[in-house]
C-alpha cells in the first residue's frame, strides 16, 4: 500500500524557497512544500516589548495569517471577524518559541524581529513550512543587519526547521502529511529540531484517537530524518550566509 | 523634465497578470503593475447577503489587505488592531462597487461573488491594480461556473480597468503613479471606467490642494487612454474566455 | 417633466444654517439642505496625533454620525454594533480632507480642530451638508480663538462648500438630490469645491450604471453653480468673521 | 444663601417639550429642562428579542448617548472607542426599565419599541430628561399605532416623570441639579415615579459621602413635587392623547 | 404565610466570611450567604488611573464576574462573548462606588486598591454579598500593607455592608431575598450602609411594578437591620484587625 | 539534590478532588495538586455546533480561565481587555481536544459537553490540573444523565489524566513542576495519557533551550507513572461511577 501521491512513507513532497522574494522586508522567502506555498517575511525594529525593555535582550513574535482561498474553500478573514481565532494564535505562538530556541537573544540585544509567515495557498503543513521558511528569513535579516552594524556575536546558534509525522490508518506512520493525509490522520505531529538533532518542539495529538510509546518512537524518526533533509536544503539556499550559523555552533 | 523613473507622462509601468496563479479559487490572478503586485482570486457562493435574499439579484463584494511587509515599513494587520482601519474600507467598498457596475446582478442570479485582493509587495496604485486584476479573477470564475452551470445570460457585460493619475509639481499630469510620485502629488484621481470608454467611477482628491477645470480635463484624457490599454492586456491575457464579455457588450 | 418636489434643475433645496447652536462648543452650526438637518460642531485641541508631533502644523479631523432616527427605519448605532461601519468612515474621511485643503496647516500650528457632523435628520445629500455646515463651524472657531490669541496668519486661505449632483432617469442631471432622488439615481457625484472655482474632491460613482464623459461634464456645471450659492449663504451666515477668509484670499 | 442660578431649593429649571419634533419617527420629543437638551423619539417595531418570543408579550428597550460636543470638554464618541462605556449602559437600563413600568406588556402584543435618547447639549440631568421625554415620544408612537391599529386595550397605564435631587453642602437638599450643582453635590439621586406618586425607580449614592434616614426623607418629598410638575406639563403637551393614559388609569 | 424556606421576614441566611482564603492576594475573602459564595480579593497597587495622577488622592476600583455555572444555566463568559454585559458593569460600578464612600482617598495615597469579586456559586443577592466580602477583603489589605509601611491616619473610616430587600406578592416587604424570591419579588432594592446607620446607596426597582413610600419606609427599617448584624459578623472575622476602622471612627 | 519542596524526582504533589462541588451544574469538581486549585464543571446542553449539525455525533468544548488574584500579580481580565489571550486559547483548545480522545462521540449523540475550568489558586500545572479534573466533571455528569436517560453505549471509553514534566538544571527531569520550578524548568511538557497508557497529547517546549531523545524518553516515563497515580485517584474519587467507565474499556 502506497501513499495517495505515490510517496515512499519517509518521502518529504519537493520542497522550495525563493530568497528575496518581497523587495521591502529584510528578509523574505517563498516556500514551497509541495502545493503549500508561504511567504516568510523577517522585519528588525530597534526596540522591545515593554516587558524586556532594559533588559539588554531582544525578542522574536511572529504572527502567521492565510489568504481567505488560500484553502478549498473560502475562509473568513479574521479583521472582518474582529479576532484572531485561536487556530492562528496556537500557531504564530509556535512560530516564535521555535525560533527563539535558537537565537541568543543577549547577543541579539535591544531589538523586535518580528516574523511574518503568510500563506498564500494551504495543502496541509502550512506551520511547520512557515518555520522552516521564516528561519531563512530571519537569517538573511541578521546578516544583512549584521554587515551594517555588526553583532559582538551572531545572535543565531543553530539551524532549525519542521515537519509533521502522522500516523495513517492503512499505511501506518509516515512524514510531511499532505492535507488529504492530515485529514484522515489518526495522529498528527509536529516537530521543530536543530541542525544537532535536538528537538525544540513536540506537538503530538490524537484526534479522537490515542497513540503508544512504540509508535510514538516511529513517529520521532521519521520526523528526525525529514528535517534534517530540510535543514540541508536551508544550507543550500543560504549559501555564504550559512557560515555564519556554523560558525556560531562550532564556537559553541 | 522626465518622470524619476524615465516614463514618459502618458506611459504605464509594465503589467503582468499571471492567471490560475492559486490552485483552489475558481478565478485567480497574480497582477503586477511595475513593482505593484496584488493576488486577486474570485470565489462564488450559492447565496446572496440577507438584504437580497429572494429577489432574483447576485451581489459582488470585495475585500482588500495588504501583507505586513508589502510597504516599506511594516504595517500592523486589521486583525491585530481588532478592526478594519478606514483606508481598507474605503478600498474594499470601491472594487466592489465598480465590478457591480459591469455585471448584471439580474443574470448572475443569487449568488455572490467574493473578491479579495490580497497586496504582496505595494509600490503604488494598489488599488486600482486591484480592479484591472479582480476583473479578469472574475471573468475566468464566471466563465468556469458557466461552463458547468450555462447562465441564461453571461452576466459580464463589458471590461473594466482602472489606474491613477495626478499632477506632480514640476511634471504637471501624469498617469499611473508609483508610491514616490503617489506621495509627492499634489492631486491624485483614480478612475474606473469599462471598454466602451465609460466612466464607473471617479475619484479625485487634493491632498491639501485644489485643482482647475482644466486640469481636470487633462487628468481624464490620461485616464482614459492607459484604461484603455489596461483591457487591451487583460483581452490577452483572458484569451477565448474574453469572448462571453464581448458577446455580451453586442447584445446589449 | 419637472423633479417630484417642484424644482428646477439647477435648483437648490432651501437652506439654513443656525450658528451657535450649541453652549459649549467653540463653534457649531445647525444646518438645513431642505429636510437634511445636521449639527457641526469644531472643537480646538492644543496638541496633534503622534504622527505630526514636532512638525510645527496643525491637523484637522472629522467624525460623521447619524442619530438611530435620522432615517425612515431605524438604523444600529455603530457603538452597539461595536465597530465604526464602512459608509460612516468614508464620509468622515471624506469631511476632514475636504476641509484641510482650505487649511494653512503651518500657519494653524500645533493644534488638532476635531469635526462632528451629527445628522439629527437625513434626506439626502447628509455627507456635502455636514462639509458646508462644518466649513462655518469651523471658521467660527477659529474666528475666537484668534481673537484671544492671534494667529499670525489666519489659517483659513478659501471658502469651501460641497452638494451633490445625480443623473436622473427621465429627468438627466440635477442638483442637490434629496433622498427620493437619490435612491432612483443613476450616477451619483459629490463636489466639493473652493470659493475660487477649484475641486478639492470629486466623487462619482455609476450605482450598476456607467456615465459618459459629456453627461460628466454638465454634472460639473451644475455643481458648480449650486457650490457658488452655498459660499453666498455662509458669507452672509459669517458676517463680520468672512472677512479674515476673504483677507487670506487676497493675500494668497 | 440661594442656589447659584437663583433658583429656589424646590424650583425646577424651566421646562420645555416639543413634539414631533423628527419626520421620520413614530414619536419624537425635543426636551429642555434648562440648558439640558434631549432628543427623544419612539420606534415601533413588530417583533421581540428572542428571550420574549412566543409569549405574547412586549418588550421597551432604550438607548442612550450624548454628541461629543454636548459637554463642556469633547467627549470621546462610544463608536470611537469600540465599546458602551459603563456610564452609558447603567442609564439606558435604566430608561428602559422605567419605561417597562407604566406599559402593559401584555397589552403591547409582540412589539418592541425602540426609545433612543440623544443628549444634545447636557447641563446635568440627562437621564432624568431623557426618561421624562422618553415618555412623551412613547406615549405618542402609541397613540399613532393606536389610530391605525387599535389595541384591545391602551398599554400605557400611567404617566411617568424623573427628576433628581441633591444635596448641596451650604444649601442642603435641592431638586433638579444642573451640571456645577450635581459636581458640587455630596449626595446625588434619580428619582422616577408614576403619576399616581408611586416610585418606579430610586437610585440615590453618596458620592464618597453618605447620608442619614432624615436626608433621605427630604430629597423624596423634593423629588416628588418636582416630578408632578413635570407630569403637568407633560398632560399639556400631549393634549388630547393623554386621555388614553388617563382612561387606562381609571380602568386599572 | 412564611417565606419558601422557612425565614422569618427579617431573617437573613446564615453567613460565613473564611478569611485568607487564597495564598497570593493581599487581602481574600470567601463569603457565603445562604447559597450564594463570592470570593473577594483586595489588590493594593503603588499607582493611581491618569485622571488621578499627581493629586496626593487613591483610588478604589472593583470588578465583577460570575463563573459560567454559577448559575442554573451556563451563563456564556464576557471574555468570549468579547464584551462586559450591562449587568456586570452596573454592579461593578457600584461595588468601587460604595467602598469609597468609607474610605478616606487622600490618606490612602496614591495607591489604587483593585477588587475582585468572583461569584462561585450565585443564589441571589451576589452583589450585595460581594459587598459586604469584599469590604472585609479591603480592610485586611490595608492592615496588612499598615504594618510594613504604616499610613499617617488609616484610610477605612467606617464598617460597610449590604443586602437586598424586596416585596414578595403573598408575604410582603423581606430581607436578603435568595434567587427564587429575587426572580418573583415586584420591587428589588439594593442598600449600603455604614455602621453608623448612613446610607451610601440606595438602589430601589420596580420590576413592571411600582411601590409606595411607605413601602420604602418598611424596605428601609429591614434592610437597616440587616445590615448591622452584617457588620457585626464582619467585626467579628476581622477581630484585632476591625479595631483600626473602629480608632478611625472614635477620631472622626 | 532535592527538589525545593523536598519532593523526589517522581513524586506527584499531594492531590485532592471534591466532586459535586458547586450545586448547579451536573458534573463539578474542585482539584487541587499541591496550591493550584481548579474548580471545573461539565454542563451538557442537547444540541451541537453547526458544523456537526445532523451528524448523530455530538461534541466536547472546554472553556479556561484564572481569576485575576490565582496569581502572585494580578492579571488582568479576559474581558476586560476584550479578547481571549492566546496562552487562554491555546490551553482550552487542548483541555477540549484531550477529552474528546476518550469519547465515543457516536454514542454521545447529538449534545454538546461544555467544560467550564477556572482557576482559583495558581502554582503550576493548572492545565494539567484542568484535564484531570475536568474528566471527573465530565464522567459525573454523562453518570447522572445515563441514569435518567441511560445512552445505548456509555459514551467514556477510557480513563484520561494529565501531569508536567520538565528538566531542571541541577536536578534533571522531575514530574509535576510548581510555578517556580516552571519557571526555571529549561524544558517544559506536558503529557496527556489514557487508562491504558497510550498517548492522547505530548506538547513539549524548550523555552529558549533544546532537548535530546535521551532526554525526551526519561521525561516521558516520569509522565506515565504520574498519570497512572492520577487515575487511581480518580478511579477512588469516582467510586462506583467509575464502573461505566471500566465495562466500556473491556468491551472495547
Amino acid at each position: 500500500m502506497t501513499r495517495h501521491d505515490g510517496r515512499a512513507i519517509e518521502q518529504l513532497r519537493p520542497v522550495q524557497m525563493e530568497t528575496n522574494y518581497l523587495m521591502h522586508p529584510e528578509g523574505s522567502v517563498l516556500i514551497q512544500v509541495g502545493n503549500t506555498k508561504v511567504i516568510c517575511t523577517a522585519t528588525i525594529e530597534d526596540r522591545v516589548p515593554g516587558f524586556l525593555r532594559g533588559q539588554g535582550k531582544g525578542w522574536i513574535t511572529a504572527e502567521y495569517s492565510m489568504l481567505p482561498r488560500a484553502t478549498a474553500e473560502r475562509t473568513q478573514r479574521d479583521a472582518s471577524r474582529g479576532k484572531i481565532n485561536g487556530r492562528t494564535m496556537e500557531i504564530q505562538r509556535l512560530i516564535g518559541r521555535a525560533l527563539r530556541a535558537i537565537v541568543d537573544l543577549e547577543s541579539l540585544g535591544e531589538k523586535t524581529v518580528w516574523i511574518d509567515c503568510d500563506v498564500i495557498q494551504a495543502d496541509g503543513g502550512t506551520r511547520t513550512a512557515s518555520i522552516t521558511g521564516a528561519f531563512v528569513a530571519l537569517t538573511q535579516a541578521l546578516v544583512k543587519y549584521n554587515e551594517v552594524k555588526p553583532f559582538a556575536k551572531f545572535p543565531i546558534v543553530d539551524f532549525l526547521a519542521a515537519t509533521s509525522v502522522g500516523i495513517l490508518e492503512e499505511i501506518g506512520p509516515v512524514v510531511d502529511l499532505n492535507y488529504v493525509e492530515d485529514v484522515a490522520a489518526a495522529v498528527d505531529m509536529n516537530l521543530v529540531m536543530t541542525g544537532d538533532g535536538r528537538f525544540v518542539e513536540i506537538q503530538g495529538t490524537g484526534e479522537e484517537a490515542t497513540f503508544s510509546r512504540d509508535e510514538l518512537n516511529t513517529l520521532l524518526s521519521l520526523g528526525e530524518k525529514g528535517i534534517q533533509e530540510l535543514i540541508a536544503i536551508q544550507k543550500k539556499v543560504l549559501g555564504e550566509a550559512a557560515n555564519l550559523v556554523r560558525s556560531m555552533k562550532e564556537e559553541a
